[in-house]
């Protein structure tokens, strides 16, 4: 059984937990927290020397870290994964543009404000992410005001990637109001009856 | 034939030139030159929303974005991506791994230090930037010390997006001399007949 190491307020990890679920994956999760440094330890460390989660063992010294790259492991051969080359590519393409251009602005900005609570330490910090945060949001939202999901019209592992953290934005300070066409893709994929929520254990 | 939207001392742009060199593909180069910001006017914004080079035109409005994805389309089907499933989602951490913790730290600083020339104006975001990139280099010399290349043991494109930043990161700040490890992985992709520099036109 794959065994994934997990920390439950992360977006990252939380990408893995609901694919394994949407396929009926059975899992064990190891719950690692990152707020103590667990991630830091000479044990973690021989597992993943980048030090973070999500981590997967699918086997014994067999393990896979970043949190796209399990997702494409995990979707290959199923509906979560395109079978047309181009459209594979799109994929790619915006799984690049969440580790890029995506997460390390929105995804932060929801770590200091909701997880460390330390907005006020990061102020200055907080101005720079929210304008790249919104800048990834304008581009999405474009690409969504013609489009129910990111690529060929259907669910694939860049809706789950982007979905991680951008539908718990708001706990990062950002405004989703403004964004009818990202909020209109929430309920597509909140529709599939094996949808899971992050903060579900 | 493929156009290639391009900025010559991007390192993002040289891994495609590359690939597409070592496979003996023609391609059209289209300069755009990102400090006169022309990724940013109306007409490029129409080819890609997020506004960077790369960019990958197939086809009339058959485009593709983000250097790594670019990558994984042009090497299926060839020796620079494996067969084997395992394999393949090493290829995509080592991608991942580049994109999130390597490329904004060591191509940042090289970036701040060399094109832009204002080491004085990023000095302490720069601190920082080395403080990471160093950590980022750390974890490849530590694989490369008992591998020849990333994945597998043979040339595939995780090699080619790490190594394009890695092999300028001098121009970055970065001294490459505490890693024999890294300095031997880039005489392997370098031995090869078909290998380009990153300022060749």
């Amino acid at each position: 059984m794959y065994k994934l190491y997990d920390f439950l307020p992360s977006g990252n990890s939380y990408k893995i937990r609901l694919l394994l679920n949407l396929l009926d994956i059975p899992f064990e999760k190891i719950d690692v927290n990152i707020l103590a440094r667990k991630t830091r330890t000479p044990e973690f460390l021989k597992k993943n020397p980048n030090g973070k989660i999500p981590l997967l063992e699918i086997a014994s010294n067999k393990l896979l870290a970043e949190s796209n790259a399990i997702l494409y492991y995990l979707s290959q051969g199923t509906d979560y994964f395109p079978q047309d080359n181009y459209a594979q590519a799109q994929v790619m393409q915006w799984l690049f543009f969440e580790q890029y251009s995506h997460e390390p602005n929105i995804a932060t900005a929801r770590y200091w404000i909701s997880i460390l609570q330390q907005p006020e330490q990061h102020k200055e910090q907080l101005k720079h992410k929210h304008r790249l945060g919104y800048a990834a949001l304008n581009v999405m939202e474009q690409h969504l005001s013609n489009h129910n999901f990111f690529v060929g019209e259907t669910y694939t592992i860049a809706d789950i990637a982007l979905y991680a953290y951008t539908h718990v934005a708001d706990e990062g300070g950002f405004d989703l109001n403004k964004y009818p066409a990202i909020l209109a893709w929430f309920k597509h994929i909140e529709v599939n009856p094996k949808h899971i929520l992050i903060t579900d254990t």
